[in-house]
């Protein structure tokens, strides 16, 4: 174990240690929907969200606990959505990490609400950032209002709202959409473009579409992390803008990653390229091959190293692991 | 039309002027997912929470405008609550103010997702109270906090778990925790308190688990506003205590007033008292009576102006829409 894994563990560990007393501090809900919460909380994951938070506002010289309540709550927001993705009117899954899903334990209801607890929860334990004598009330503020968009319409949702009608877009069949219409006259004048990107943006391709769908459905909550760090240690404007432009480099490296991950482990699982799923849905890899992806990633990280380098008020020996993350994503195989 | 019920119209008019106001600046969104929130954020009602918020606050002597984020983050809160309780898994509701529900219109996954998103937002936008000069970050931070509290799991999501395994309870038959049982290995060891209650609370009764149901599902939400408002506007921790009792009571009288109405009104429309659906429902009149319940719901708005005496620094002319909102909590129809 190289010096960064030994990092990450032992920021996992103390994220956890932090998410096992934020539970423990729930003491007015019924046990069931506490233990709902719990079960999917504990499912773990290598952490990665929370660290970067507390990587980001490391490299700008404040301690990892300095901003404990805004990391768990980084990890509460990624589970809330995690338990949502699975249900079934979603992806209806039934395990998750080797284990059953949320719903499959407690039921469709308990698992929606849930995942709506974990959301509330997860705002009320980031504002308690604002009681951190070195981070204050203000960047506390500043930080939860970014991070809300990062994870809300305009972000993380907005994502999935999109990769959801895209499916079947790289075939040009538009499946879903010509379903909805059939189903319901509230929708039936509306173009594809309003199912799948905001009203600004003047074209449609499967281009634009994929890469809406990956700086916003993985990567906004990367992103937000990153951010949530920086701004809750105080960066200036100027180092904001480039620590945003890092998280969303990583937040799309670690996207197109995710997809090169399930053509390649499919391959070596199944013995083929890729399910029937797959191949219907909008991938970096069904759009580009899996060896322009490859190259896409490698690119997209160099771009997250340089706006690294150009932020003015992080400590380089302190921003090490930031550095080393890029290479890590890279390399993953989460 | 009386003073008071002018301005309850006045600031409805005034929080939905806000709410549109902050749908338009949702930039970054599918124009799909904008439209599902904004098609039940428009769909209409009194807009009671919001405007509580306000008259809160002006009881302290801020201005309506100074917590209009606030104001309008507690009725996204409550749309998204609307949202997912008319789910299929949840209430499975096709109309909603003789309006198709939401998933009606735009499917489940969307109406999940944009339940999700209107959370979101909605701290997004109460987050925006701290640039507010006369309210500031310090109690912007705490009033979101509290805020988060009253509609999670210790409070609006707790009262609904509740609510749904206490279905049946009156009849002693706790169907719902049975048909549960059977279905998961996972659950199958625990009590029926489990299922109902706070760990820490010793015994279940039909009346303790009614109060719970009545305190968070509708009560908490009325309360947080009354909170959110008081806290915004500086209150003392003395008068904050006052209002949360204030609110505590307008809360329970809400939903009292609401468990008579669905008799009375079903009385007038069905021309028999309650429908089966009722009849198994665990409420105020199924477990008092309609005699006893009309009683107990004046008795409690007594304890809410009584509270609301013992606040300190409102100014009682400045107060009176909070006096006036508890007569109309008895005489309402909505």
């Amino acid at each position: 174990m190289n010096e960064f894994e030994k990092y990450l563990k032992t920021k996992a560990a103390f994220v956890e240690k932090g998410l096992s007393k934020y539970i423990l501090k729930i003491a007015n809900s019924p046990e069931v929907i506490k233990d709902s919460m719990a079960y999917s909380l504990e499912a773990g994951g290598k952490r990665v969200r929370p660290v970067l938070v507390m990587a980001a506002a490391e490299a700008f010289g404040k301690k990892a606990a300095d901003v404990m309540p805004a990391a768990c709550a980084v990890e509460m927001v990624h589970t809330y959505s995690l338990i949502h993705d699975d249900l079934p009117s979603m992806d209806n899954d039934s395990l998750r990490r080797g284990k059953p899903t949320n719903h499959k334990v407690y039921g469709e209801d308990l698992a929606l609400l849930a995942g709506d607890a974990l959301l509330t929860y997860a705002f009320e334990v980031f504002a308690q950032n604002g009681d951190v004598k070195s981070i204050g009330h203000k960047n506390t503020l500043k930080a939860l209002q970014l991070f809300a968009n990062g994870v809300g319409s305009e972000g993380m949702v907005g994502g999935q709202v999109t990769d959801i009608y895209a499916e079947g877009l790289i075939e040009g069949k538009f499946k879903r959409i010509t379903a909805v219409k059939k189903e319901s006259k509230a929708l039936s004048k509306k173009s594809v473009k309003y199912f799948l990107m905001p009203a600004k943006l003047k074209e449609v391709s499967a281009e634009t579409v994929l890469s809406y769908i990956h700086a916003n459905k993985t990567g906004a909550l990367i992103r937000s992390s990153i951010e949530a760090g920086a701004v809750l240690a105080g960066a200036s404007e100027a180092d904001r803008a480039n620590m945003r432009k890092y998280g969303n480099a990583m937040g799309l490296a670690f996207q197109i990653v995710d997809d090169i991950l399930d053509v390649t482990v499919s391959e070596k699982k199944l013995g083929k390229s890729g399910s029937d799923k797959e191949n219907a849905k909008l991938t970096f890899v069904s759009l580009y091959g899996l060896e322009v992806s490859r190259k896409y990633a490698k690119a997209v990280l160099g771009e997250a190293v340089n706006a690294l380098n150009k932020v003015k008020a992080i400590n380089k020996k302190k921003a090490a692991p930031l550095y080393e993350m890029a290479d890590f994503f890279l390399t993953r195989s989460m």
